[in-house]
């Protein structure tokens, strides 16, 4: 398993690690046929999609929170829309790999999804075969 | 394969599975670099969480109800709500293993999520390696 | 890893795929313990739900379209409502296997949705053990 760093800026922001996954794939199995992306985080989650219009990111982020429902929430720290989306977005990608790369679509990015930033983040690569 | 049972108590109720995931892992493939938990039901999902605080759990529940578009089904159970949740929630979730061990962060467990209880429902635990 | 092709005839639509990954899988590794279905494109996705009854799949069409918040969105192709769905829904998931077949309940299937549609799609299947 290998560690990747991400530092976000802002509440919600997706940040594109698509090269720093590929990086840390190359450093495990060579024989993989699947490589795990996972966020040990509760307010954060990880998602594939488009990565050459950098619009697309900042209407998903925007969406995010226009979909939180107004209701009271009780959990005391004030975030549960962070958990909320989280739960929805979900905490884990799981990608082809094909002669030790990762297989992705010709527009596709992997991105880390703050939804309860700025902060600094983890995200843990795993492989299978 | 490991199978979990889970029985809930209410309509929308999220439970937590993760020592029951942990001891099932450790009568399956002790050399697994991944952990897959997988739930057979079309109405009931999985996702992890956070599991400190059980305001969480509470404020998730209440908001997956709230997200249900006020809009006509045509299916004659009358639960396309549930069918709905849990296709956004998803079926599965996978974890880094280490050692044996399910790698989650501080504040993660995993949770059943019933959508359409209470029933008695069940889970698969398989493992990648 | 095998590819299948899909061909959806209208915008939004859930295409059941679930005989197809089953085929694609007997061409893969027989000591298979896992199944990973990939979906390489940025306005689509891949979800478990009732194959049983086609209202379902109907009513989760028509609640996805709900879903979308009414905000306005800055991407110049006009299809943020596709990505936003595609990255709720998710653009895989993963399916116990057992003995060369996938396990799944009683009443799930496995189905692609386009979210921009109609088009000619593609859908990638891989093993883990």
């Amino acid at each position: 398993m290998k560690e990747i760093s991400v530092r976000t800026t802002v509440r919600t922001q997706l940040v594109n690690i698509t090269s720093q996954v590929a990086s840390a794939l190359s450093e495990l199995d060579p024989g993989a046929t699947l490589c795990h992306v996972f966020v040990p985080h509760t307010t954060a989650a990880v998602v594939i999609n488009e990565a050459a219009d950098p619009d697309v990111a900042r209407d998903l982020a925007a969406a995010y929170q226009a979909m939180v429902p107004k209701i009271p929430f009780t959990h005391a720290e004030g975030n549960s829309d962070s958990h909320l989306l989280a739960t929805l977005l979900g905490s884990s990608v799981t990608l082809p790999v094909d002669d030790g790369r990762i297989r992705l679509g010709t527009w596709q990015g992997i991105f880390f999804v703050d939804l309860d930033g700025p902060r600094s983040r983890r995200v843990w690569v795993s492989t299978g075969r």
